[in-house]
């Protein structure tokens, strides 16, 4: 018989439903690794030479090699960086002016390079541009909610190859944001502790689910994980804010994404993938009850009517052993 | 400048961000429609004479052609229908067992014959047994959601050809639910009247998105919708419970489901989608604040990191000029 897990965190009931016939190592489907992209293609916009292709640049970390990382304007920008934010109500309907933020930020300069497959000092420089755009929205008072995050291949909704993720900024704080604030507010105000906390002491002393740790990290697949290999990257200090992460710590979780997503890489056959930082909204400063964290989603089950219909999903494998599996699976970094 | 709208019932904020290069009639990439299906496949489940291939019977709606619905238990089900829900609590995890239901709708005995293509009487038939399944789980005390939906096509989830439906029912109430509802109690409590009989007295009177009414339902795109051609139809007549139908309701819904999806079939090329029927959880009865509705969502963009990591939705098309064009096409029913 199946199994509904709750997650503490998001209140998701899932049905843990483990197709028995298939193993973890099989979730990869084809050795998408033979598929090695060239280092350079001349008609990539990200790629070295063709930086006047993209969008105005907004910062570039570079060392004696030329850049390392840029932060480039989205040409297909969603919100609009110029304007007033206007809020119009007429009868029952609401509405604001598209503006906010949406940047593009080219991860490495060679075309092949994904994050898998990186060294961990060049993550930390992504990361390190992710805080600094970061910091540079929060002082727009038009912007409430930050939202950094990374499509990694087709099925996860990107055409362009080439390494890169996205920041958004939004001119309203995402129905999301609040109820999963609330969840926490309301568990803080019943335990009188961090959920997030709490949820990271449980992982660290089972262990079943864990996949990788560090002094500053902790990797582990969620006890009631939505999907096959979904996977939370914690702080193990109780920080509610991205953008104050410290230098160490930025080492400490360039390692563990590195190692994670190598892991994936090699164990899963390169999957499609997002990832997204969860913080406050950027308006909000350090709050007991909040924690940031990284979840990283690999595309390979599809979600249908009965995830539509009811908001709950299937997940068709354990959680433990697919943490199993990854830990299994040796990175060097 | 793009434009954030609120959907008044699920406060989701959405990004209407058209692109102007891309007319309605241009969402559908091909000529779908040319790939018509075989009327039997031999080697399909839900073929007449395969009957034996799938899972127990449990209703069969016929007349003296044979057949004209089946719902049948799903051979590969995520939710057990024997065994007791069992809850267990240790430490911060709780799960129950994975009691419940999951049936399959087998809509007709002709592989090819999808809804938009079928008589409106054939629909009828699909919408009564939808009902008396409902009934009877209703009756189910470890039963508390039951979700009905269909999957069409592979970009909505589905590797099975032959038109079928779901309905799945579940030992918990999911948390989607009880937001929805949560969101519904406090507008009425403000506003003293229903959210949803408030949104189909506004779509009425301004008319520029609707796509299909009669005397008993209403087809529109919603004025947040959340990507394009999302279609919600709503019953006229307030009420809380799908299941509570009645037979000329069901009759005008019949009508109401073939002719959106046909508009649908015709206007974007047979476009994947999942549909979904929205009510209260099972064992609530009706209510002032609740309104039960179908959901169609056309899989036509995907969603990626943006939406994961914010709840919020960028939708490439604008509301109001994607209900002008399928109200332009002419269905005869």
């Amino acid at each position: 018989m199946s199994e509904l897990r709750q997650n503490i965190i998001t209140r998701d009931w899932v049905i843990i439903a483990p197709e028995r016939a298939k193993r973890p190592h099989e979730y990869g489907l084809e050795d998408r690794r033979k598929r090695r992209l060239p280092t350079y293609r001349p008609d990539c916009p990200f790629c070295v030479g063709n930086e006047e292709s993209t969008g105005e640049e907004t910062l570039r970390w570079s060392d004696d090699r030329g850049w390392r990382v840029r932060a480039v304007l989205n040409k297909y920008s969603a919100l609009s960086s110029a304007g007033d934010r206007v809020r119009h109500a007429q009868g029952i309907h609401r509405s604001i002016s598209g503006v906010g933020a949406h940047e593009v930020i080219i991860e490495h300069p060679c075309h092949d390079l994904t994050t898998a497959l990186l060294e961990v000092a060049d993550v930390a420089n992504i990361l390190r541009v992710y805080q600094q755009r970061y910091l540079h929205f929060k002082t727009d008072p038009r912007i409430e909610a930050i939202i950094i995050f990374k499509n990694h291949g087709k099925g996860a909704g990107t055409s362009l190859e080439h390494p890169h993720s996205q920041i958004a900024a939004t001119p309203v704080v995402p129905s999301q944001f609040r109820s999963r604030i609330d969840d926490a507010i309301r568990y803080f105000d019943d335990q009188g502790s961090c959920v997030f906390c709490e949820t990271l002491e449980d992982e660290l002393a089972s262990g079943t689910r864990i996949i990788f740790e560090n002094s500053h990290f902790v990797a582990f697949i969620p006890y009631a994980a939505l999907s096959p290999f979904h996977i939370w990257i914690f702080p193990r200090r109780h920080s509610s804010c991205f953008e104050q992460i410290t230098e160490p710590e930025i080492l400490g979780l360039a390692e563990a994404l590195q190692v994670v997503l190598a892991k994936l890489y090699y164990g899963l056959d390169n999957p499609d993938y997002n990832y997204t930082i969860r913080s406050l909204p950027s308006k909000q400063e350090q709050s007991p009850y909040f924690h940031w964290y990284i979840a990283i989603v690999p595309r390979i089950n599809q979600t249908a009517g009965f995830e539509m219909g009811s908001g709950m999903y299937i997940n068709a494998s354990q959680p433990e052993e697919s943490a199993e599996y990854l830990r299994s699976i040796t990175i060097s970094t």
